[in-house]
Protein backbone atom coordinates (compact mmCIF):
# COMPACT_ATOMS: atom_id res chain seq x y z
CA UNK A 1 0.00 0.00 0.00
CA UNK A 2 1.53 3.27 -0.99
CA UNK A 3 2.25 5.34 2.00
CA UNK A 4 2.32 8.80 2.69
CA UNK A 5 6.02 10.21 4.39
CA UNK A 6 7.56 13.10 6.07
CA UNK A 7 11.18 13.04 5.92
CA UNK A 8 13.49 15.46 7.69
CA UNK A 9 11.33 17.97 9.60
CA UNK A 10 13.19 19.86 11.92
CA UNK A 11 11.40 21.62 14.62
CA UNK A 12 12.89 23.49 17.76
CA UNK A 13 12.49 22.22 21.57
CA UNK A 14 9.54 24.62 21.37
CA UNK A 15 8.10 23.03 18.73
CA UNK A 16 8.53 25.88 16.37
CA UNK A 17 9.40 24.37 12.21
CA UNK A 18 10.44 27.45 11.27
CA UNK A 19 10.80 31.37 12.47
CA UNK A 20 9.52 34.66 12.61
CA UNK A 21 10.04 37.40 9.92
CA UNK A 22 10.69 35.35 6.73
CA UNK A 23 11.64 36.72 3.74
CA UNK A 24 13.15 36.06 0.56
CA UNK A 25 16.58 36.09 1.91
CA UNK A 26 15.58 34.32 5.26
CA UNK A 27 13.52 31.65 4.47
CA UNK A 28 13.29 30.24 7.95
CA UNK A 29 12.86 33.54 9.29
CA UNK A 30 14.99 34.30 12.30
CA UNK A 31 15.87 30.95 12.75
CA UNK A 32 18.04 31.23 10.10
CA UNK A 33 20.19 27.75 9.19
CA UNK A 34 19.79 26.48 12.83
CA UNK A 35 17.33 24.00 12.04
CA UNK A 36 18.46 22.75 9.28
CA UNK A 37 22.85 22.54 10.19
CA UNK A 38 22.01 18.96 11.16
CA UNK A 39 21.23 18.05 7.19
CA UNK A 40 23.60 20.32 5.33
CA UNK A 41 27.32 17.85 6.54
CA UNK A 42 24.79 14.93 5.18
CA UNK A 43 25.90 13.20 1.73
CA UNK A 44 21.99 13.51 0.93
CA UNK A 45 21.78 17.39 1.29
CA UNK A 46 25.50 17.98 -0.62
CA UNK A 47 24.24 15.95 -3.37
CA UNK A 48 21.14 17.99 -4.12
CA UNK A 49 23.80 20.74 -4.60
CA UNK A 50 25.60 18.94 -6.90
CA UNK A 51 28.78 18.19 -4.50
CA UNK A 52 29.91 14.92 -3.37
CA UNK A 53 31.38 13.78 0.34
CA UNK A 54 29.11 14.61 3.50
CA UNK A 55 29.48 13.28 7.08
CA UNK A 56 28.59 9.25 7.27
CA UNK A 57 26.69 8.52 10.68
CA UNK A 58 23.24 8.73 11.96
CA UNK A 59 21.96 11.99 10.82
CA UNK A 60 22.84 10.87 7.13
CA UNK A 61 21.51 7.75 7.65
CA UNK A 62 17.88 9.41 8.61
CA UNK A 63 18.55 11.55 6.23
CA UNK A 64 18.93 9.67 2.79
CA UNK A 65 15.55 8.12 3.41
CA UNK A 66 13.79 10.96 2.30
CA UNK A 67 13.76 9.84 -2.01
CA UNK A 68 13.49 6.03 -1.96
CA UNK A 69 9.77 4.88 -2.55
CA UNK A 70 8.60 8.09 -3.53
CA UNK A 71 6.83 9.02 -6.50
CA UNK A 72 5.41 12.28 -6.41
CA UNK A 73 6.12 15.26 -2.97
CA UNK A 74 2.96 17.66 -2.14
CA UNK A 75 4.35 21.05 -1.24
CA UNK A 76 2.43 24.08 0.24
CA UNK A 77 2.67 27.42 -1.92
CA UNK A 78 5.29 28.89 0.74
CA UNK A 79 8.03 26.17 -0.17
CA UNK A 80 7.78 26.71 -3.69
CA UNK A 81 7.85 30.22 -3.53
CA UNK A 82 7.90 33.86 -1.41
CA UNK A 83 4.97 35.00 -4.14
CA UNK A 84 2.01 35.78 -2.27
CA UNK A 85 -1.62 36.37 -3.81
CA UNK A 86 -2.08 36.11 -7.71
CA UNK A 87 0.98 35.16 -9.45
CA UNK A 88 3.01 37.31 -10.83
CA UNK A 89 4.34 37.13 -14.40
CA UNK A 90 7.63 36.60 -12.97
CA UNK A 91 8.77 33.94 -14.73
CA UNK A 92 9.58 31.91 -11.08
CA UNK A 93 9.86 28.13 -11.35
CA UNK A 94 10.87 27.43 -7.59
CA UNK A 95 14.16 28.72 -5.63
CA UNK A 96 15.54 24.93 -6.93
CA UNK A 97 17.43 26.71 -10.59
CA UNK A 98 17.19 24.25 -13.73
CA UNK A 99 17.29 21.21 -12.23
CA UNK A 100 15.14 20.73 -8.90
CA UNK A 101 15.59 17.62 -6.52
CA UNK A 102 12.52 16.33 -6.69
CA UNK A 103 12.69 14.45 -10.02
CA UNK A 104 9.02 13.56 -9.77
CA UNK A 105 5.70 15.47 -10.40
CA UNK A 106 5.17 17.58 -7.01
CA UNK A 107 1.66 18.77 -5.81
CA UNK A 108 1.63 22.67 -5.19
CA UNK A 109 -1.57 23.44 -2.63
CA UNK A 110 -2.23 26.82 -3.61
CA UNK A 111 -6.05 29.34 -3.41
CA UNK A 112 -4.54 30.48 -6.88
CA UNK A 113 -4.28 27.37 -9.32
CA UNK A 114 -2.25 27.87 -12.44
CA UNK A 115 -1.20 25.75 -15.41
CA UNK A 116 1.76 23.19 -14.34
CA UNK A 117 5.44 24.14 -15.03
CA UNK A 118 8.25 21.75 -15.81
CA UNK A 119 11.59 22.57 -14.57
CA UNK A 120 13.67 19.65 -15.48
CA UNK A 121 12.93 16.16 -14.26
CA UNK A 122 10.35 17.78 -12.15
CA UNK A 123 6.49 19.27 -12.99
CA UNK A 124 4.79 21.32 -10.47
CA UNK A 125 1.09 21.18 -10.80
CA UNK A 126 -0.72 23.91 -8.25
CA UNK A 127 -3.63 23.19 -7.25
CA UNK A 128 -6.21 24.56 -4.82
CA UNK A 129 -7.82 21.36 -3.02
CA UNK A 130 -7.53 19.73 0.35
CA UNK A 131 -5.17 17.55 1.95
CA UNK A 132 -7.21 14.22 0.97
CA UNK A 133 -7.90 15.48 -2.74
CA UNK A 134 -3.97 16.49 -3.17
CA UNK A 135 -3.43 13.23 -1.99
CA UNK A 136 -5.57 11.45 -4.65
CA UNK A 137 -4.23 13.87 -7.20
CA UNK A 138 -0.59 12.59 -6.07
CA UNK A 139 -1.20 9.15 -6.22
CA UNK A 140 -2.66 9.30 -9.36
CA UNK A 141 0.18 11.18 -11.03
CA UNK A 142 2.12 8.88 -9.37
CA UNK A 143 0.59 5.19 -9.06
CA UNK A 144 1.64 2.69 -6.77
CA UNK A 145 4.20 4.94 -5.24
CA UNK A 146 4.81 6.36 -1.52
CA UNK A 147 3.75 10.21 -1.60
CA UNK A 148 6.28 12.55 0.14
CA UNK A 149 4.81 16.03 2.19
CA UNK A 150 7.16 18.36 2.10
CA UNK A 151 6.08 21.31 4.30
CA UNK A 152 5.95 24.03 5.35
CA UNK A 153 4.92 23.36 8.84
CA UNK A 154 1.23 24.36 7.84
CA UNK A 155 0.88 22.05 5.43
CA UNK A 156 2.59 18.90 7.26
CA UNK A 157 0.57 20.20 10.42
CA UNK A 158 -3.04 19.55 7.64
CA UNK A 159 -2.10 16.13 6.71
CA UNK A 160 -1.37 15.46 10.51
CA UNK A 161 -4.49 16.68 11.39
CA UNK A 162 -6.36 14.96 8.47
CA UNK A 163 -4.91 11.62 9.58
CA UNK A 164 -3.08 10.92 6.08
CA UNK A 165 0.26 10.48 7.73
CA UNK A 166 1.80 7.17 7.75
CA UNK A 167 4.99 7.87 8.34
CA UNK A 168 6.49 11.14 9.75
CA UNK A 169 10.22 11.61 10.62
CA UNK A 170 11.11 14.81 13.06
CA UNK A 171 14.25 16.26 13.93
CA UNK A 172 13.91 18.12 17.05
CA UNK A 173 16.98 20.98 17.30
CA UNK A 174 18.19 21.84 20.35
CA UNK A 175 18.05 25.65 20.33
CA UNK A 176 14.04 27.60 21.91
CA UNK A 177 13.38 29.68 18.77
CA UNK A 178 10.14 31.49 21.04
CA UNK A 179 8.26 32.76 17.60
CA UNK A 180 7.25 31.33 14.23
CA UNK A 181 5.14 28.51 13.14
CA UNK A 182 4.34 25.95 15.34
CA UNK A 183 3.70 22.32 14.24
CA UNK A 184 1.97 21.57 16.99
CA UNK A 185 -0.78 24.14 16.71
CA UNK A 186 -1.87 26.19 13.85
CA UNK A 187 -1.95 29.42 16.82
CA UNK A 188 -5.75 29.98 16.34
CA UNK A 189 -7.29 26.83 18.23
CA UNK A 190 -6.37 23.87 15.64
CA UNK A 191 -4.01 21.34 18.39
CA UNK A 192 -2.55 17.75 16.97
CA UNK A 193 -4.27 16.61 20.58
CA UNK A 194 -4.01 13.24 20.84
CA UNK A 195 -1.88 12.59 17.83
CA UNK A 196 0.10 9.71 19.72
CA UNK A 197 -2.64 7.31 20.09
CA UNK A 198 -2.60 6.91 16.45
CA UNK A 199 1.22 6.29 16.06
CA UNK A 200 4.37 4.39 17.28
CA UNK A 201 7.27 7.03 18.54
CA UNK A 202 10.61 5.87 18.75
CA UNK A 203 13.47 8.47 19.61
CA UNK A 204 17.18 8.43 18.52
CA UNK A 205 19.67 10.98 19.48
CA UNK A 206 22.75 11.84 17.14
CA UNK A 207 26.18 12.81 18.36
CA UNK A 208 25.21 15.84 16.65
CA UNK A 209 22.91 17.21 19.21
CA UNK A 210 19.60 16.67 17.47
CA UNK A 211 17.43 13.84 18.36
CA UNK A 212 15.34 11.92 15.38
CA UNK A 213 11.86 10.81 15.96
CA UNK A 214 9.76 8.62 14.16
CA UNK A 215 6.43 8.41 14.07
CA UNK A 216 5.08 5.32 12.66
CA UNK A 217 1.08 5.56 12.03
CA UNK A 218 -0.41 2.08 13.93
CA UNK A 219 -2.52 -0.16 11.60
CA UNK A 220 -5.78 1.11 10.62
CA UNK A 221 -8.80 -0.60 11.00
CA UNK B 1 29.82 25.40 44.38
CA UNK B 2 26.07 24.87 44.76
CA UNK B 3 24.04 24.32 41.93
CA UNK B 4 20.48 24.66 41.19
CA UNK B 5 18.68 21.63 39.49
CA UNK B 6 15.52 20.64 38.14
CA UNK B 7 14.79 16.46 37.82
CA UNK B 8 11.74 14.86 36.31
CA UNK B 9 10.37 17.40 35.10
CA UNK B 10 8.04 16.22 32.56
CA UNK B 11 6.82 17.90 29.11
CA UNK B 12 4.78 16.80 26.17
CA UNK B 13 5.95 16.85 22.58
CA UNK B 14 4.62 19.93 22.34
CA UNK B 15 5.72 21.53 25.42
CA UNK B 16 3.18 21.59 27.82
CA UNK B 17 4.50 20.51 31.48
CA UNK B 18 0.82 20.28 32.41
CA UNK B 19 -2.80 19.89 31.03
CA UNK B 20 -5.75 22.61 30.96
CA UNK B 21 -8.60 22.46 33.76
CA UNK B 22 -6.51 21.69 36.67
CA UNK B 23 -8.68 20.08 39.83
CA UNK B 24 -8.09 19.11 43.29
CA UNK B 25 -9.24 15.96 41.57
CA UNK B 26 -6.73 16.10 38.66
CA UNK B 27 -3.54 17.67 39.67
CA UNK B 28 -2.41 17.38 35.72
CA UNK B 29 -5.59 18.45 34.78
CA UNK B 30 -6.92 16.55 31.35
CA UNK B 31 -3.18 15.39 30.79
CA UNK B 32 -4.06 12.86 33.92
CA UNK B 33 -1.53 10.48 34.87
CA UNK B 34 0.03 10.34 31.18
CA UNK B 35 3.12 12.60 31.74
CA UNK B 36 4.10 11.21 35.11
CA UNK B 37 3.63 7.17 34.49
CA UNK B 38 7.30 6.58 33.06
CA UNK B 39 8.14 7.62 36.86
CA UNK B 40 5.68 6.01 38.68
CA UNK B 41 7.20 2.46 37.54
CA UNK B 42 10.87 3.81 39.41
CA UNK B 43 12.19 2.42 42.82
CA UNK B 44 12.03 6.45 43.46
CA UNK B 45 8.72 6.82 43.12
CA UNK B 46 7.44 3.97 44.90
CA UNK B 47 10.16 4.55 47.72
CA UNK B 48 8.24 8.09 48.13
CA UNK B 49 5.54 6.14 48.37
CA UNK B 50 6.56 3.86 50.90
CA UNK B 51 7.24 0.25 48.69
CA UNK B 52 9.57 -1.60 47.69
CA UNK B 53 10.38 -2.55 43.95
CA UNK B 54 10.11 -0.75 40.82
CA UNK B 55 11.54 -1.12 37.64
CA UNK B 56 15.55 -0.60 36.84
CA UNK B 57 16.65 0.75 33.63
CA UNK B 58 16.84 3.93 31.86
CA UNK B 59 13.97 6.03 33.40
CA UNK B 60 14.94 4.72 37.05
CA UNK B 61 18.48 5.71 36.79
CA UNK B 62 17.44 9.27 36.04
CA UNK B 63 14.51 9.27 38.44
CA UNK B 64 16.88 8.40 41.38
CA UNK B 65 19.48 11.86 40.66
CA UNK B 66 16.51 14.28 42.73
CA UNK B 67 17.80 13.90 45.84
CA UNK B 68 21.48 13.22 45.88
CA UNK B 69 23.00 16.22 47.02
CA UNK B 70 19.93 18.55 47.27
CA UNK B 71 19.68 20.57 50.82
CA UNK B 72 16.44 22.56 50.02
CA UNK B 73 13.74 22.48 47.35
CA UNK B 74 11.81 26.04 45.91
CA UNK B 75 8.40 25.30 44.39
CA UNK B 76 5.62 27.83 43.19
CA UNK B 77 2.37 27.78 45.67
CA UNK B 78 0.53 25.41 43.36
CA UNK B 79 2.62 22.25 43.96
CA UNK B 80 1.83 23.24 47.05
CA UNK B 81 -1.78 23.22 47.49
CA UNK B 82 -5.44 23.79 45.03
CA UNK B 83 -5.91 27.29 47.01
CA UNK B 84 -5.44 30.64 45.55
CA UNK B 85 -5.50 33.68 47.26
CA UNK B 86 -5.71 34.43 51.06
CA UNK B 87 -5.04 31.18 52.67
CA UNK B 88 -7.96 29.79 54.38
CA UNK B 89 -7.87 27.88 57.56
CA UNK B 90 -8.14 24.49 56.08
CA UNK B 91 -5.36 22.52 57.96
CA UNK B 92 -4.06 22.35 54.65
CA UNK B 93 -0.15 20.94 54.75
CA UNK B 94 0.68 19.41 51.22
CA UNK B 95 -0.36 16.54 49.29
CA UNK B 96 2.06 14.58 50.83
CA UNK B 97 0.25 13.03 54.01
CA UNK B 98 2.42 13.19 57.72
CA UNK B 99 5.96 12.77 55.86
CA UNK B 100 6.45 14.49 52.93
CA UNK B 101 9.18 13.09 50.94
CA UNK B 102 11.47 16.30 50.57
CA UNK B 103 12.80 15.67 54.41
CA UNK B 104 14.75 19.18 53.68
CA UNK B 105 13.24 22.93 53.80
CA UNK B 106 11.14 24.19 51.61
CA UNK B 107 10.48 27.30 50.18
CA UNK B 108 7.03 28.04 48.68
CA UNK B 109 6.56 31.34 46.39
CA UNK B 110 3.34 32.55 47.11
CA UNK B 111 2.03 36.26 46.83
CA UNK B 112 0.51 35.22 50.14
CA UNK B 113 2.86 34.91 52.61
CA UNK B 114 2.59 33.13 56.03
CA UNK B 115 4.68 31.30 59.13
CA UNK B 116 6.41 28.02 58.24
CA UNK B 117 4.86 25.06 58.77
CA UNK B 118 6.99 21.66 59.68
CA UNK B 119 5.46 18.28 58.42
CA UNK B 120 7.75 15.27 59.59
CA UNK B 121 10.92 16.51 58.45
CA UNK B 122 10.05 19.15 56.08
CA UNK B 123 9.20 22.56 56.71
CA UNK B 124 7.86 24.89 54.13
CA UNK B 125 8.48 28.51 54.38
CA UNK B 126 5.72 30.81 52.16
CA UNK B 127 7.49 33.84 51.24
CA UNK B 128 6.91 36.58 48.41
CA UNK B 129 9.82 36.79 46.54
CA UNK B 130 11.54 37.04 43.35
CA UNK B 131 13.34 33.84 41.66
CA UNK B 132 16.85 35.29 43.31
CA UNK B 133 16.00 36.36 46.50
CA UNK B 134 13.92 32.59 47.66
CA UNK B 135 16.91 31.18 45.66
CA UNK B 136 19.53 33.49 48.27
CA UNK B 137 16.92 32.12 51.22
CA UNK B 138 17.20 28.71 50.05
CA UNK B 139 20.90 28.59 50.22
CA UNK B 140 20.84 29.98 53.82
CA UNK B 141 18.58 27.74 54.96
CA UNK B 142 21.30 24.73 53.49
CA UNK B 143 24.75 25.78 52.70
CA UNK B 144 26.57 24.31 50.48
CA UNK B 145 24.37 22.06 49.22
CA UNK B 146 22.23 21.68 45.55
CA UNK B 147 18.84 23.53 45.31
CA UNK B 148 16.37 21.74 43.47
CA UNK B 149 13.42 23.94 41.90
CA UNK B 150 11.12 21.41 41.67
CA UNK B 151 8.09 22.93 39.31
CA UNK B 152 5.14 23.69 38.81
CA UNK B 153 5.45 24.88 35.35
CA UNK B 154 5.52 28.59 36.06
CA UNK B 155 8.01 28.39 38.72
CA UNK B 156 10.18 26.82 36.39
CA UNK B 157 10.22 29.01 33.26
CA UNK B 158 10.88 31.70 35.78
CA UNK B 159 13.78 30.27 37.27
CA UNK B 160 15.29 29.67 33.41
CA UNK B 161 14.50 33.30 31.92
CA UNK B 162 16.32 34.75 35.51
CA UNK B 163 19.57 32.20 34.16
CA UNK B 164 19.63 30.57 37.13
CA UNK B 165 19.25 27.19 36.67
CA UNK B 166 22.45 25.06 36.63
CA UNK B 167 21.09 21.67 35.63
CA UNK B 168 17.71 20.91 34.07
CA UNK B 169 16.16 17.52 33.33
CA UNK B 170 13.14 17.46 30.70
CA UNK B 171 11.19 14.19 30.19
CA UNK B 172 9.84 14.39 26.90
CA UNK B 173 6.64 12.25 26.82
CA UNK B 174 5.28 11.16 23.53
CA UNK B 175 1.84 12.93 23.80
CA UNK B 176 1.10 15.75 22.45
CA UNK B 177 -1.70 17.49 25.10
CA UNK B 178 -2.80 20.99 22.31
CA UNK B 179 -3.20 23.09 25.61
CA UNK B 180 -2.17 23.46 29.10
CA UNK B 181 0.72 25.46 30.77
CA UNK B 182 3.83 25.81 28.28
CA UNK B 183 7.48 25.20 29.54
CA UNK B 184 8.73 27.46 26.79
CA UNK B 185 6.73 30.36 26.64
CA UNK B 186 3.60 31.79 29.03
CA UNK B 187 1.43 32.32 27.09
CA UNK B 188 1.55 36.36 27.38
CA UNK B 189 4.95 36.96 25.52
CA UNK B 190 7.71 35.12 27.71
CA UNK B 191 9.74 33.07 26.07
CA UNK B 192 12.84 31.02 26.49
CA UNK B 193 14.27 31.87 22.95
CA UNK B 194 17.71 30.95 23.02
CA UNK B 195 18.24 28.98 25.87
CA UNK B 196 20.42 27.13 24.27
CA UNK B 197 23.12 29.14 23.78
CA UNK B 198 23.42 28.95 27.88
CA UNK B 199 23.22 25.11 27.66
CA UNK B 200 24.77 21.81 26.72
CA UNK B 201 22.47 19.53 25.83
CA UNK B 202 22.05 15.74 25.78
CA UNK B 203 19.38 13.29 24.95
CA UNK B 204 18.68 10.08 26.09
CA UNK B 205 15.93 7.64 25.20
CA UNK B 206 14.31 5.08 26.70
CA UNK B 207 12.47 1.62 25.67
CA UNK B 208 9.68 3.22 27.78
CA UNK B 209 9.17 5.82 24.89
CA UNK B 210 10.17 8.89 26.60
CA UNK B 211 13.46 11.09 25.67
CA UNK B 212 15.56 12.41 28.63
CA UNK B 213 17.23 15.63 27.96
CA UNK B 214 19.80 16.64 30.28
CA UNK B 215 20.59 20.50 30.13
CA UNK B 216 23.96 21.39 31.44
CA UNK B 217 24.36 25.21 32.02
CA UNK B 218 28.01 26.09 30.44
CA UNK B 219 30.73 27.59 32.25
CA UNK B 220 29.84 31.32 33.54
CA UNK B 221 32.09 33.79 32.96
Amino acid sequence: MSKVRVHNFAISLDGFGTGADQSMEAPFGHAGGRLMQWFMSTPTFRAMQGADGGTEGVDADFAAQWADGIGAEIMGRNKFGPQRGDWPDDGWVGWWGDEPPFHTPVVVLTHHPREAIAVGETTFHFVDQTPAEALELARSLAPNTDIRIGGGVDTVREFLAADLVDHLHLVQVPIVLGRGERLWDDGAGLTLEGLEERFDIESTPSPSGVTHFVYTRKPRD
